[in-house]
């Protein structure tokens, strides 16, 4: 078999076999198989696709490239959630402790942020002596214990997949459904949870811009999963617009407890509420009816929060700011944003507010930027909300003023004003399972 | 401008600038371009195409990438005349002389032969003492006084193409009509010729396996050389077979003066004086007409066989093989292949019968493998042709019977016998100006 012979069978447009697909994987993760060939490969698959059975001997492939977690031990109750990316995403800090307060157990690896995207491991370790490296021994017995663990990657996850994905970052080779489902699946699969929900972000701050692409992903993956076995379901969810009014680490932690605390945005309450339900259905084999009731229980009893709390003292964290969030790092200058004129929000930018938030020192340009916790954007007012010249609209917070003043503007062009409300958006477009 | 935006703007096959475009060739030509990057980019247009300006844009890029040959003293007059390859493709030897005797001025390069096609370089280095490398200045003397000269490819003509060349045959995107067609245009404007004839071949033989692909590619060249404001023509011939009775460097310099005795093959003559006619009615701005009695006159009267005599000992080489075809290189042994049953043959496979003769030594299968110029293969028949069960069909020459014999089962192989006769192809399909 010759890398060449697969890579201009794709070219033309044809399926690749299993063997084909494995020896791409095996040689390209061994050095036998160039970078080159690899982009090449690569190319070939954005413009001609992959159908079913190759995405999913892809996907297999480069699970199998190395280390996988076995959570057997957990059965069906294993549970995983994955978001496509977005800004404010908060959302595991919320599903997490609310699934795992239902019976669900959640022993998950996290991402950094980078770029416009946050990460779900910075924005834990903005809580003070919150240790985000576990052993893995520590792993399992907290899994066990508090019914969640979340730490950074650890091991030998999928290194096919990590290889494949430096290439395609900058080989322009990134959009391609095939490409990101069989990336995104195999680092999921390898994580070992047996139930698993797919948050798949549609919008200006995602990945996927219009819903049929959104849906295409989540079908793809979801097909991925459980042709191996796995218990899946995507949501489509909006990024059209941040989700909830914090981006930023630390007052994303806050907007979180507020959630769990019954409080808070309406929006990020009900994308939370409907991805818990999901993953509560799967893992618990419960209706649909009965894991919505229990997630609004898991919240309204205060179960949720205790299991919260308990989780961060599990992992070292000191957690006092539940009870008083000023704990929280704080900001040590910030700057505010008053509205232009009267009228309706009609659109906020959810990459150009990403942008602005990785100005202020909240996010990374590069893997090694250092991140400032406390800082970051807290909106006043959101998409569709009608606002008088002079109301506030959001606050910013930076280490400086002049840091804060210099991403105004950023900001501040990410806004769109006008006489009409806009089109709401739904905020949940499908669920496919 | 990144390159990044570049892969990414033809991935979803959209044009390029000129600016780009150009932009890639310089970065990839001094290295800031990676491998993978141009192997991405140059798959993406194997998938999504360029558009003429595109193909121009980068085949001026490439040209202007290195050296370029100024043979603007000759005018009009300087002529080259470019294949895109064949099994038994000889007509450079017999074209070159015959243009020259009425006046064209080939000042030319040619190339070695790689897998089942021959090089002209090759086949002229089987002249006892032909030298084909020739200083700058003797190449331009030789062809004020002789009318031509042919030497080896010198200078570093278009490095970006020959970069790009290697990476594309290594990643599979070689067959794309923008990508050979800028290739080859690139070295051929370098070279300098004002008026330039392409044999693009179509069949078994040949890159272009249908005669629509070899149409695209002849128009996508010819368009390429009048953007350059050079004077270019391409015929569409057939290599579905080979081209005449011999296959093998000495063998078809050997079939080669024999057609400028005026004798031998009438399918080989009828594709010569076709391209010698366009090429000299191209350098002389005369008639079709005028310069297909023009080629005529030249067999006839010797003038052309008088051409290639003076060019042969212009460069050294001993040309009283031209009198007594004994004094080439004579293989030490052959081996006959006869016909197995009565009927026609219905076709000669010409890319196996180029194999068959890599399999005697006349070709290489590496670029360092080493040539014997006295193998090749005979044919006694062609396609077309009626036999009856134990005719000669072909002799093969090698340097020993072993290796002869175990090349005769391949190139058995490639004839098939029918009893009814094979539709007719024709010779030349098409001209494209």
């Amino acid at each position: 078999m010759r890398i060449y012979d697969i890579i201009d069978k794709k070219r033309k447009g044809k399926p690749l076999s299993d063997e084909e697909i494995r020896f791409f994987v095996k040689g390209y993760t061994d050095g036998s198989v160039a970078d080159y060939q690899a982009a090449a490969l690569a190319m070939a698959v954005c413009c001609n696709g992959m159908d079913e059975r190759e995405v999913v001997t892809l996907t297999l492939a480069m699970r199998d490239s190395g280390d996988t977690v076995d959570l057997s031990r957990f059965g069906n109750l294993s549970a995983d959630k994955h978001s496509t990316g977005g800004v404010g995403d908060k959302t595991s800090l919320i599903i997490a402790p609310i699934v795992a307060s239902q019976g669900g157990r959640l022993a998950k690896m996290s991402g950094r942020g980078l770029g416009h995207t946050g990460g779900t491991i910075d924005k834990l370790e903005s809580i003070k002596g919150f240790r985000t490296t576990l052993s893995p021994e520590e792993f399992m017995e907290q899994t066990e214990k508090v019914g969640l663990a979340i730490i950074g990657q650890s091991g030998n996850l999928a290194p096919a997949d990590k290889k494949l994905y430096a290439l395609r970052d900058v080989t322009a080779t990134v959009e391609s459904i095939p490409l990101i489902a069989s990336s995104i699946m195999s680092k999921k699969l390898a994580a070992g949870a047996h139930s698993i929900v797919l948050d798949v972000k549609t919008g200006s701050g995602a990945f996927m811009k219009t819903v049929d692409d959104a849906r295409a992903l989540a079908r793809c993956m979801v097909d991925i999963g459980k042709a191996a076995g796995r218990n899946v379901a995507a949501v489509i969810t909006d990024m059209d617009t941040p989700l909830g009014y914090a981006i930023g680490n630390a007052l994303e932690v806050r907007e979180a407890v507020g959630i769990l605390r019954g409080e808070g945005c309406k929006a990020l309450r009900e994308v939370c509420y409907t991805l818990s339900a999901k993953l509560i259905e799967l893992c618990l084999s419960v209706s649909e009816e009965e894991s919505r009731e229990r997630v609004r229980d898991a919240v309204e009893s205060g179960a949720a929060l205790e299991c919260f709390r308990k989780w961060v003292e599990a992992q070292g964290g000191d957690a006092s700011f539940v009870d008083d969030l000023s704990l929280l790092p704080q900001a040590e200058a910030k700057c505010e944003v008053y509205a232009p004129q009267d009228g309706y929000i009609c659109s906020m930018d959810a990459m150009e507010i990403g942008s602005a938030c990785v100005m202020l020192g909240a996010g990374r340009e590069k893997k090694d930027d250092e991140i400032d916790y406390a800082a970051g954007i807290v909106l006043a007012a959101r998409t569709g909300d009608r606002v008088s010249k002079g109301d506030l609209i959001a606050t910013l917070y930076a280490k400086s003023e002049d840091i804060a003043k210099a991403a105004m503007g950023r900001f501040a062009g990410a806004i769109k004003f006008g006489d009409e409300p806009p089109e709401k958006r739904p905020l949940v477009y499908d669920v496919v399972e």
